[in-house]
C-alpha cells in the first residue's frame, strides 16, 4: 500500500470559508482531534497574521501534537526586502513549528498584478526564503500558487518556479489548483508532464471546489503520482471551498487501496466531519457524501424494499466503515416499505398492522402538505404513528397559555409564560419566566408536569431551528419550528408548524415533553 | 461545437432529494423554466406512480413545451407478465408523450435482490417492454440501471443488458451509475470499454454524488464520446443528489466548448439555481460552485487587494457569464482592502476616511464575537458604518415595547403588541395585532411610524431566519435573527443576536425601517 501524507489545512484556509471563525481555543481543540485521527499535518495558521494565530502556536508550543506535523502557513519574502529582516518569516520562526508551508507565485500573471515585481524578483523572492527556512532547520513545503492557470498561461515560467522552489531546498513541492476552475483531465495532463521534468521530486496537490471538481481533481493528481493532498474537513475554505477530506480520505483509502490514515481511524470520519462543523457552528450539509446525514438515506419506495433485502443495491460502501448510519425515511413519497422499516427502526409494532400503514401514509402526505416534515422529527413521527393506533393518551390537555415579552426604556426585557393545564382531570395554573419567550413556555410547561410526571426534569433543549415554510407574500407566512432535545442518553427531534412562533414551538415542545413520557 | 444533449431530471429524480416535495403546480412551473433555458428534455414523472404526476402529464398535454422534449419515466414489465398489459407501460402510453426513459437492471445482483428472478428473463422484460414502446412510435431511452457496478462484478451480463437494448430499438442507452460511488477513472475506462463495444450506439452518462465526483464523472463519460448528460438543478436528488446541472453544464460548455445550451441562456443560469430552490423551498447551498452565493465571495485580505486589480487573479470565470455576481466579505479575517471595497460598493464614502476603517473593523470583530455576523446583513453593515462616522441620526427612540401571545381553551390564538416610542420629541404609543408575535411587532412599528415616515408603507418582510447561535449547554443560549426585507426595487438583509428571540427580531426590524428610511 503506497503512502499518501494527508495535509489538513482546516484551521488555514478552511478558515476563509464565508461565515467561519475560530477562536484561538477552536483551533486547539480540532489540532488535537485531527491529531488523534490521524492526519499527517496539521496548518494552523499563519504567524503574524494577528493575536489569534500567535497565541495559537504559542499555546501548541507547550503542548505538542503526538502525531501530526504542526504546520505554519506564510508567503515568500516580501519583494525588493532582505530575507532576515521579513516579518513573516520572522513569524514563522518564532512560531516554533518544525514544519513551514510557504507560498509563492507560479503564474506570471500574479507577479505582475498582485506582486506587482518582475519575474526575475518573484524567482528570487522563492529561492532565499526557502533557502532561509531551510538554513533554520525547517521541513519547508512550497505552495506553488495557481500553478495549474500558471502552467496554461507560461508553461516555462511555472516550470521555472518549481525548478528554483527544489533547488532552494523545499522538501515537498504542493501544485495548487487556486482559483478551482480546471476539471480532472487538465490536472491529469499538467501533473504528468510536471512529474516527467521533475521525476524525482515530491508533489502535492491543493485543490478548491469552484468546478464542483475539487476531489475528483486531487485523487487525478494522486492517480498520476502526487504524494500529499491538501484539503479541509467538509471542503470549508474560500469561495466554494476545497478539497473535501472527508470525501477525499475514504475514496483513496476505502476504493484505492492508499495507505492516508491509520485504519481504525476511518470509522471517526463522520464524527470528525460532525464535530468541525459544530465548532465552525455551521449547519452541516446533510447531503455530504459519505459523512451526511443523508448520504445513506433511502426515500424512494422501490429503494427501500431492495435495501432490505441487500443494502449494497443502493449504498457504495457500508456506512458503518466511515461511522455514519442508514436511515430510512417517511414521505409523501414513501411506499408502504419505508412507513414499515421506519416503525420497526422505532419498534412501533406497525408491521402487524397492514391496514395502518394507509392510514399513516395519508396523515403524513396530509401534514406534509401543510408544512410538516417528518425527516428531521423521528419522535414527532412516533407520536402520529401512536395516534393512529389509537394508542395514544394524552398526558395533558391545554386549556389555554399566555407569553409576553417587555422590555422597558432601560432596555430590561421580561419574559413571562402563564400555562393552564388540565392533567388527569386535575387544573394546574403556573407561571415561569425564562431568557426568551420560548425558555419561558418551556419552564412554565416543566413545572406545571414535574409533580405529576418527574421525568421531565431530565429534558433538554438542545437546537432549536425556526424556518418560514411558504414564502407567498399573499398569505401569511407559516413557520416551522425543529427542536431537538436530549436526555441523558439519547436525542430525538420534534415539529410545529404555524402563522405563530409560539405556537408552533409550543407544538414541538409539547411532542418533546410527551415523547419522552411515553418512552 | 459538438452538441450534448442535456437531459434533466429534477421533476423525477430530484424529487426523491430528503426534503422535497413538489406539488403538480410546482412540477409545471419548473418544467416551463427548464423549457426556456433550453434543455434537451425534461423527465416530469413516473406516469401510474400517484395523482401528483398523472395530474402533470394531463395539464401539460393541453399546452405543450415549446422546445424541449417533455419525457416520462418507467420501469420495464414486471416479471412474468405480459407486456401490453403492464400498468406502468400503459400509463406511460396513456400520459401522451412522445419520450420515454425506462429503466431496466444492468447488475445481476439486482436481478436476484431486487426483481428476484433469472437473468434471461431480466433481458426478456428489457427487450420486449422496450420493443412494445417502439411500436406505439416513441423515442426510447434506455436507463442501464447500476452499469458500472454491474460491468465490475459480471461484465458479460451488463454488455448482453445494452445489446438487447439495442436490439429491441432504444435510441439512446444511458449508463446509470445509480450508487454514485465510482470515481472518475473507473467511469473513463469502462465508457471506452463499452463504446469500443457498441462503436454506432449514441450513449448517455447519469450519475449520483456520493464520491464527491458525480460532476468529475460526467464530464469524464462525455469527454469518452457519451451524448447525453442526466442531472438536476443544484444536484438535488437521492442521498447525495445527483449531477448538478448548474456545474456541468458552464463546465461543458464554456470550458471545453461543447454545445449544450443556447448561448444566451448562460446568464440565467444563477436564476435557475434559485429558482428551484425557492419552489423546491430549499436553503441555496451558498458555496455551490458557479452559481452560489459565495461563489465568487472574497474574504482573505490578500485576495480583495489582487482582485480590485485584476479579478482573474482569484476567479476561474467571470460571474456575469453565468448570472452570478462578486461579493466582498467584512469579517474579522478582513484586511482593509474588504471593508474600504465593501464601503465603495455600498458607496458610504469610507476611502476618504482611513482612520475610520480600523474602528469599523474593530467593531465587526466584537459583534462577530456576539454572535451578529454582517455577511448576511448588509443593511446592518450600512448601518454600523454610518454609527462609526457619527453620520445616523436615530428615526426614532424605543421607550419600550410589550408582546404578547395568548392561545384560549378553543384553540384560538391572538397575538398583540404595544410599542411605546419617542419621534421627534414626540411620544407614539400604539397596539396591533398580527399573525405572531413578530408580525405583531412590524404592524405595531409602522402603525407607529406611518405618519412620520410615510415610505414604511412599502416594506415587505420577504424571509426570517433563526438560529442558535451558541449550543453551550452552560449558559442561555442566544438566537441570532436575519430578515430579509424588499420593496417594490430591492432586497436588503438585517440581523438581531439576543438570548431573546423577540428581542433579536426587533433589532432587526428596526435595521430593516431604518435603512429603508435612510436610502
Amino acid at each position: 500500500m503506497k503512502q499518501i501524507l494527508i495535509f489538513d489545512t482546516t484551521l488555514r484556509d478552511g478558515s476563509q470559508g464565508v461565515g467561519v471563525s475560530f477562536t484561538t481555543e477552536d483551533k486547539i481543540k480540532i489540532a488535537r482531534v485531527l491529531d488523534s485521527f490521524g492526519v499527517s499535518y496539521v496548518e494552523g495558521g499563519w504567524p503574524g497574521s494577528g493575536p489569534k494565530d500567535d497565541l495559537f502556536f504559542e499555546q501548541m508550543k507547550k503542548s505538542p501534537l503526538k502525531r501530526a506535523k504542526l504546520t505554519a502557513f506564510g508567503c515568500t519574502r516580501r519583494k525588493d526586502k532582505k530575507t532576515s529582516e521579513d516579518e513573516t518569516l520572522r513569524a514563522i520562526i518564532k512560531s516554533g513549528v518544525k514544519t513551514v508551508c510557504i507560498f509563492g507565485k507560479a503564474w506570471d500573471l500574479h507577479v505582475k498584478c498582485a506582486l506587482k515585481t518582475t519575474n526575475e524578483e518573484n524567482l528570487k523572492m522563492i529561492y532565499e526564503s526557502i533557502a532561509f527556512l531551510k538554513s533554520k532547520k525547517l521541513e519547508v513545503l512550497f505552495d506553488a500558487e495557481h500553478y495549474f492557470d500558471g502552467y496554461k498561461s507560461n508553461k516555462r515560467y511555472a516550470l521555472k518556479v518549481i525548478k528554483t522552489a527544489i533547488t532552494a531546498g523545499a522538501n515537498i513541492v504542493c501544485l495548487c489548483e487556486t482559483n478551482g476552475g480546471m476539471l480532472p483531465s487538465d490536472i491529469q495532463s499538467i501533473v504528468k508532464e510536471t512529474r516527467s521534468a521533475f521525476p524525482n521530486v515530491k508533489f502535492g496537490i491543493h485543490a478548491h471546489n469552484d468546478s464542483d471538481c475539487a476531489v475528483a481533481n486531487s485523487i487525478a493528481a494522486i492517480e498520476e503520482g502526487c504524494i500529499l493532498a491538501q484539503g479541509t474537513v467538509n471542503g470549508i475554505g474560500e469561495r466554494c471551498g476545497n478539497t473535501n477530506l472527508c470525501s477525499l480520505v475514504p475514496a483513496l483509502q476505502i476504493k484505492r487501496n492508499y495507505d492516508c490514515i491509520p485504519k481504525k481511524s476511518m470509522r471517526k470520519l463522520s464524527e470528525l466531519s460532525i464535530y468541525v462543523d459544530e465548532i465552525a457552528n455551521i449547519v452541516p450539509n446533510d447531503s455530504d457524501p459519505y459523512v451526511g446525514r443523508n448520504a445513506f438515506a433511502h426515500k424512494a419506495g422501490v429503494h427501500v424494499s431492495a435495501i432490505k433485502n441487500n443494502p449494497e443495491t443502493y449504498e457504495h460502501i457500508n456506512p458503518l466503515t466511515i461511522g455514519n448510519e442508514r436511515r430510512i425515511l417517511v414521505s409523501d413519497l414513501a411506499g408502504k416499505s419505508n412507513v414499515v422499516s421506519k416503525a420497526i427502526e422505532m419498534a412501533i409494532g406497525i408491521e402487524d398492522a397492514p391496514e395502518k400503514v394507509k392510514e399513516i401514509i395519508d396523515t403524513v402526505k396530509e401534514k406534509e402538505h401543510n408544512g410538516y416534515q417528518y425527516e428531521d422529527a423521528d419522535a414527532s413521527f412516533f407520536l402520529l404513528t401512536k395516534k393512529a393506533f389509537g394508542t395514544f393518551k394524552s398526558f395533558f390537555n391545554l386549556k389555554g397559555y399566555r407569553v409576553s415579552v417587555e422590555k422597558d426604556i432601560n432596555g430590561n426585557i421580561i419574559s413571562e409564560a402563564t400555562i393552564k393545564l388540565d392533567i388527569n382531570g386535575k387544573e394546574e395554573h403556573t407561571v415561569a419566566e425564562g431568557d426568551g419567550p420560548v425558555n419561558a413556555l418551556d419552564n412554565c410547561l416543566r413545572k406545571a408536569l414535574i409533580n405529576y410526571y418527574p421525568a421531565v426534569k431530565n429534558i433538554f433543549l438542545t437546537d432549536f431551528k425556526v424556518r418560514v415554510v411558504n414564502r407567498d407574500a399573499t398569505t401569511a407566512a407559516k413557520v416551522r419550528v425543529l427542536i431537538e432535545s436530549s436526555d441523558s442518553s439519547k436525542k430525538w427531534g420534534t415539529i410545529g408548524v404555524s402563522e405563530n412562533i409560539i405556537d408552533a414551538s409550543w407544538q414541538a415542545l409539547t411532542d418533546s415533553v410527551e415523547y419522552k413520557l411515553l418512552k
